[in-house]
């Protein structure tokens, strides 16, 4: 393709696929002044093969190269990054004999560790104020290139990076640092061009956290802080976070007593408390339902099996350091990190004719995943989880119609939470098993189901598993978060490996194809999610406590039971305590109990109810029967919200 | 008590509480003919502190002591030992160069190990003959205590009894022989007097077995037999025998297609295939609409726990070599052996007031016990099962009232399956937690209920675990097998390891009691009792598929389908298959489907049906509506046997 002939011509890849020819050691830099000299002068960094570099980096044949601007996408990574260096300028400005550790950019700001800093909240609004005269002041940032000699030499005091600089050493001969002002530290970048580049910053909290995040190590002082271009960014995010902290699911779980996570049982292994396990049973439940009507049938297997499982369906190999392995005996054992070979196994222990297929197993499957103990938190990141899993053995022409099924089921979960939704078809990657003819038929017809479905998807070229072409679902949370949701995958490799067979039409043996999906995926992490989506103030139908009664005075504790049994197909309480009304609507309201039936004389005379919901509207002399109606409506629909007050 | 001034007189306490004064070296034997000379010739053997012994064994100061003849429940255990020698002698009539391992009485008769003994079933006749002989010779059976050295020289030939020689040479200077004939056995007894007091033998099966049950060691050859005082006994044996397998949950969960044990993925973890867990759903529904309406609250807990749990529970200390333990970096982690203490870290995780007691907490909850690899059967013996398991926490005037309830959910339970049960009330023994008072007061609680329920019980003093009084119940199946049944166990223990609390009326704070309960025990064992049970013609609501459709040509396949969907609230197939009439019924009937209903061109024309059950009753004519109502009726009080056409 290049029409170079020289030996010292390399050629990159651009993104809409063009190649650009340069001369060896070119820098990225230089490919933008190629394209042209408004790139050029713009170019902030670059991405090579997807990694972020500095624009000084040199490029390679063969590249797949992006030129960031402050435009693109990445750009806040890289100011953020800058702004990182402005905290611990701040800091030493501030601080003697501090020791730097690292400090890089986050999907949500920065962070720097530093070790012997004695400092605490209160003193961050001094540190900010230093960060913002660095702003001001507008300090080139300069990058240099120097030998690990000198790099040593300038580093004496800081043992933290003479420790990574040892490890660069194998590697390199030269380290690359950058200076702003009277400040330098030892960095790949990138980095803006001068500090005035950073737009506002905010330090959030301080934290500490274990040098290389190994807990054998020195705790170290760790400050967050974001960065953003302009205030109203800064705000928004701002918003977000104070709204996110309100519903963190931790705070409320224990609020609502859904769950416990303690030091005696362990870390990232939840025990669900009564009134968790009763929401857990509802999601298990609507999800049962669409299992049953599609044709699901349940199964149950181990929690734990021989490896030689693992060793057939290959996550021994691939996947091993994720698991929990023990000996008994002389054979070894693992939790199951997945649910997928134990159904194999079950599907395999008999034979099967094309007319039984398609076969569409179902179970609630816990899977064990040995995570970092540093970073479990909450129901969001555990050892141990369900998925509402469910693996579909199919024939090659089956495809289509069982996805579509699935995707129906998988909108109607989403749309039942009023969850808004993306689609993305993966498609095949440049590694993988299968033959041409069974992935170009298997694309086509998951590309048939997405177009027929109405709803517009993006098609991610070559992002496939090795195994097989999927979907995958995103969606938004209330307050506007992003998801990673459900997926439909399909998979070539597990049938061969453990050789599922049905017997065709022309009486030869054929691999069924099999389709791994889920409707929650984890109900852990899909429970946090609507905990933080709803604030705790579930739908009647997942709601723990669905009604409660409280009873004006004690003279009406006998016809708020009464009241009480007429509403037995709900979950009722009667609020028996010795307190004022005025005190049990607050209870019942921050125990966020959908609605709350108020009872006094008036109503014990009458025969009815005070009806008050939890968005504090209240309803005078209702009919039981009425509100009975009402709540098996609310119930069978699942609305989102109690609407009895709302119509 | 006792009268004696001499230095050498020794006391024995007789199963009546009364004491005897015996000579110091009095055998069990001369213990027999103090208490009277007919009882001292009658003597078989003795029990000294429940283990059974020679009649000969010297008796110890403070022993409980009963005398065996053969009028005791023993008597057969000693007369099989004694076939079990007659089996060895047989053999080395018939066969050259063979090793003697060992071979001890069973429940159901004896077995004994062999090596270099080349046999097939064929051969067990001449054995059983040979044996027969040697009964009908009437040997002596003679009891000899010899040296450990001449032992040794007698059985200069016995590697495996040479083995055992040198261990039994680490506690004592000599051993026993006993000699029938011309064949001698190293043996410890008891045994009867001759071999013509044997009754009848039969020999029943050949299996591998392991030296000492130890995978490691060789595979030696072991014949099962058993042996009765008289013919009609052994035939009622081998009646029960063929009916136990005919009924084999392994065959039938494989002819059904309920769960399977497959090498790949490891022993005693089954996975339960569709119909299986079909039935499992079922159960598990069953129950838990009892304790829902028992005010039983669901939780779930982890599989895995730090062993912080287990130190804390106590199990650590007396179940470690039963659990299956492994570490995670520094920490050591367990599969959990029992509930509770996952049930009583939840309990413990908030505070409460004497009102809220009793709480009640649910949960399947799944167990892990390292049971020996060659002790695991089918569904009887697993490493991992599931409890129904119940822990509640209630005040100590609250017993009565729980344990009552407790009863009726067992005796419900017990009894939609046909099962006669008996129960016992296990008492406090001599090492036990908790104060006289707790104790008092919960067994009077107890013994209240028992009288209240209105069944016979018996008291078994001193049976109670170390930590609480308990009622057992046991029951029988169709073939008058005897099973463990549920058990309900007050607990005083576990409170005070978690140190839990609650505030009495008084403002202070008290402790709980716990009671454990299980209604089924483990669904694995339930459920393999339930498969034989019913021979795995399970009642219609417990039934894998309900109703089989048979058309009866393919022209009625349509109204077929059409019959099926009217009758879609039931678990209902279509048998499309092309084949004949004939063979449908037959394969429904192997099936076990409860119902079949048959259409042909005289039921579409006529818009009806007719209904075969599984005892091959058939009717005609039936209205869809009527069956259909009837079903519905068969399934809601969960009756045990279709009866449509039985009324």
């Amino acid at each position: 393709m290049s029409e170079s002939d020289s030996q010292e011509r390399i050629a990159v890849v651009l993104p809409d696929g063009s190649e650009l020819d340069v001369d060896a050691g070119a820098t990225v830099e230089d490919c933008a002044y190629e394209i042209g000299p408004g790139l050029g002068s713009d170019t902030v960094a670059g991405k090579l093969d997807g990694d972020l570099v500095a624009k000084e980096e040199p490029v390679y044949d063969g590249a797949e190269l992006e030129i960031v601007t402050d435009g693109s996408d990445e750009y806040l990574e890289v100011m953020r990054h800058s702004a990182a260096h402005c905290l611990a300028q701040a800091v030493e400005r501030h601080y003697d004999d501090v020791d730097l550790a690292i400090g890089p950019p986050t999907d949500e700001g920065f962070y720097y560790d530093f070790d012997n800093l004695d400092v605490d909240e209160e003193d961050l609004a001094d540190l900010e104020a230093e960060m913002e005269a660095i702003i001001e002041e507008d300090y080139e940032i300069e990058r240099e290139e120097v030998s690990i000699e000198e790099a040593k030499e300038r580093l004496a005091d800081e043992p933290y990076k003479l420790e990574l600089l040892s490890e660069f050493a194998e590697e390199s001969d030269t380290v690359t640092f950058y200076s702003q002002g009277e400040w330098e530290d030892l960095c790949a970048g990138p980095h803006v061009d001068s500090t005035g580049e950073i737009g506002v910053v905010e330090l959030l909290e301080i934290a500490g956290a274990y040098w290389r995040g190994d807990e054998e190590n020195e705790m170290q002082t760790r400050i967050y802080g974001t960065a953003f271009e302009d205030e109203s960014d800064l705000e928004d995010f701002l918003e977000r976070k104070r709204e996110a902290e309100k519903r963190d699911h931790r705070r409320i779980g224990n609020e609502m007593n859904l769950f416990s996570i303690q030091d005696v049982t362990g870390p990232g292994l939840p025990l669900y408390h009564p009134p968790g396990k009763t929401v857990l049973k509802e999601l298990e439940d609507f999800v049962e339902d669409l299992n049953t009507d599609a044709g699901y049938e349940y199964v149950e297997t181990p929690h734990v099996f021989k490896t030689d499982l693992w060793h057939r369906s290959g996550h021994y190999e691939n996947y091993q350091d994720d698991m929990f392995i023990f000996d008994v005996g002389d054979d070894e054992f693992g939790l199951k990190p997945m649910n997928c070979p134990g159904h194999a196994a079950i599907f395999q222990d008999q034979s099967w004719s094309y007319r039984d297929l398609p076969i569409r197993y179902a179970e609630n499957g816990k899977v064990y995943r040995k995570e970092q103990r540093g970073e479990l938190s909450g129901l969001s990141r555990v050892w141990a989880f369900t998925i509402d899993d469910g693996h579909l053995f199919v024939r090659p022409d089956q495809i289509e119609q069982e996805v579509e099924q699935i995707m129906d089921m998988i909108t109607d979960v989403l749309e039942t939470f009023d969850l808004e939704y993306e689609m993305a078809l993966a498609t095949r990657p440049e590694k993988s098993v299968g033959s041409d003819e069974i992935w170009e038929r298997a694309e086509e017809q998951l590309e048939s189901v997405l177009e027929d479905h109405g709803h517009e998807y993006e098609v991610e070229e070559g992002d496939g598993a090795f195994y097989g072409p999927k979907i995958d679902f995103a969606f938004e949370d209330a307050i506007g978060r992003s998801w990673d949701g459900p997926t439909v995958q399909l998979d070539f490799n597990m049938p061969e490996r453990f050789d599922l067979n049905y017997v065709g039409e022309d009486n030869e043996e054929h691999r069924p194809v099999m389709i791994h999906r889920a409707l929650y995926g984890s109900y852990e992490r899909f429970f946090m999610m609507l905990i933080e989506h709803y604030e705790g103030r579930f739908p009647l139908w997942l709601a723990p406590e669905q009604v409660r009664v409280l009873p004006i005075s004690d003279d009406n504790l006998g016809y708020a039971h009464r009241v009480a049994n007429e509403f037995d197909d709900f979950r009722v309480e009667v609020d028996d305590r010795d307190s004022t009304l005025e005190r049990k609507i607050r209870a019942a309201h921050d125990d966020r109990v959908p609605y709350q039936i108020i009872v006094g004389d008036n109503e014990e005379e009458a025969g009815n109810i005070s009806v008050r919901d939890r968005f504090e509207d209240q309803e005078y002399d209702v009919e039981i029967d009425e509100f009975k109606e009402h709540l098996e409506a609310e119930l069978e629909e699942q609305r989102t919200q109690p609407d009895f007050l709302q119509d």
